[in-house]
């Protein structure tokens, strides 16, 4: 049997997310999946590195499948890719060790999440960043995020908790960056948060990044990232932002 | 009368461009012209500084329109904004000189063609570029656009010459660059053409485009672009590229 990494790129905005769920629902695996089927002539069970959720987009995932076809790499790429929709691409297709397995193997993912800080919309970048229409103090967002990083208990950054037994992860980069946007000066800018962990919960890097917004607007004051931390309680961090802003960089192994 | 200058950024893919055409096609120009008359409550001619095509975007389209309203500036750009679909918006609105009008007074364009250079799509940027899998001699594209720098007669790169008497235009500037994409050591790129010119004929960019690749695949000759501009002869010069690729990204008064 062959193991086949496939490193994928989504525009998540049309997808239910990454995961198979009932049956009528488009998710992200099962397209690639059907197209799969169709080229091998055979069922396929696609393992991703991890969910991304309703609309969030990848611009790597990562993923594996088993297969004893002997189809060449380039003719599998090319044959998923003239199969697949406009909004899912295959960006590199691999053999792999038998014993690889994208989702227990990763070693860390990065997610990036893109705020359009602007009085109005541009768009040109509908519904790949979040806009933010409230000016934000950057620099206060850069401190703050500092107070994430390491391993915590990121139980107040996580939806349900309940599903998962331990709410502890490392974060081991958490940096918030501005980018000039041409014809700017009209005071807009995109802001990048890039957060690297060896595992997310459930809405985690969404509600880091609410919390890091609410901070920098005013509405929260300086320190609330840790206070929300140390208080182990979702009551305390900000919202859960919109997902269309959320991608998925690369998954490190 | 008041004048009013507005910069309009949109995302074309959903348009018939900006003209106002039959009743029932959806464009640019009558989308924003029925806002400002649901704001205004008075029917708006509004003066764009050119048509865009079907599926062209606009990085920032000028328009000017006349109005008796006393509504203040931030209040109506707030109004239209709130009143425009997602993939419209005003950047900017601006009190201008009774005279100025939008398409008389413009002195020069800019057009931004984008090309991805890869063997396969990235959905990220679906809509925004064109994809081109052939690889591209990048160098050689650099070289035949400055051919076309100058006042010359574009009769060979202008879908029907029948409407406009005069089909000279005067290329300022003429651009070719090329971008890194995270992860583009899989060999492709974004190769970005600017062109800036006092006026653009039907297709005219798009048709120097396709020239400009067809030159840099291998299917045209080196020096193809001169001799399709000296012929004055639309059937020396290359395909009409597609419209997704294409962004007006100033106009210059």
């Amino acid at each position: 049997m062959r193991n086949i990494r496939l490193t994928l790129q989504y525009d998540g905005t049309n997808y239910a997310g990454w995961q198979c769920q009932a049956p009528r629902i488009k998710t992200v695996q099962k397209t690639v999946e059907n197209a799969l089927r169709k080229i091998l002539r055979q069922r396929i069970r696609l393992i991703g590195s991890g969910r991304t959720d309703a609309g969030v987009h990848a611009f790597a995932q990562t993923a594996n499948f088993k297969t004893g076809s002997a189809i060449a790499l380039r003719k599998l790429q090319k044959a998923l890719n003239g199969n697949l929709p406009a909004d899912i691409s295959v960006t590199k297709a691999e053999e792999s060790p038998a014993a690889f397995h994208a989702r227990y193997d990763a070693k860390s993912k990065i997610y990036r999440y893109a705020i359009l800080n602007s009085p109005h919309r541009l768009p040109l970048l509908k519904n790949k960043v979040y806009h933010c229409p409230y000016p934000l103090d950057i620099k206060l967002m850069k401190r703050e995020a500092k107070s994430l990083i390491g391993r915590h208990d990121f139980k107040a950054f996580c939806a349900s908790s309940g599903s998962v037994r331990d709410t502890s992860r490392t974060i081991k980069k958490l940096t918030v960056s501005s980018v000039p946007l041409p014809g700017g000066e009209g005071g807009y800018s995109l802001i990048i948060i890039d957060i690297e962990a060896d595992g997310f919960l459930y809405n985690m890097a969404r509600a880091i990044v609410g919390t890091l917004i609410d901070t920098a607007r005013g509405r929260f004051a300086p320190g609330s990232l840790k206070r929300a931390l140390d208080s182990q309680d979702r009551r305390l961090s900000g919202p859960t932002v919109p997902a269309c802003g959320l991608c998925l960089l690369k998954v490190k192994y």
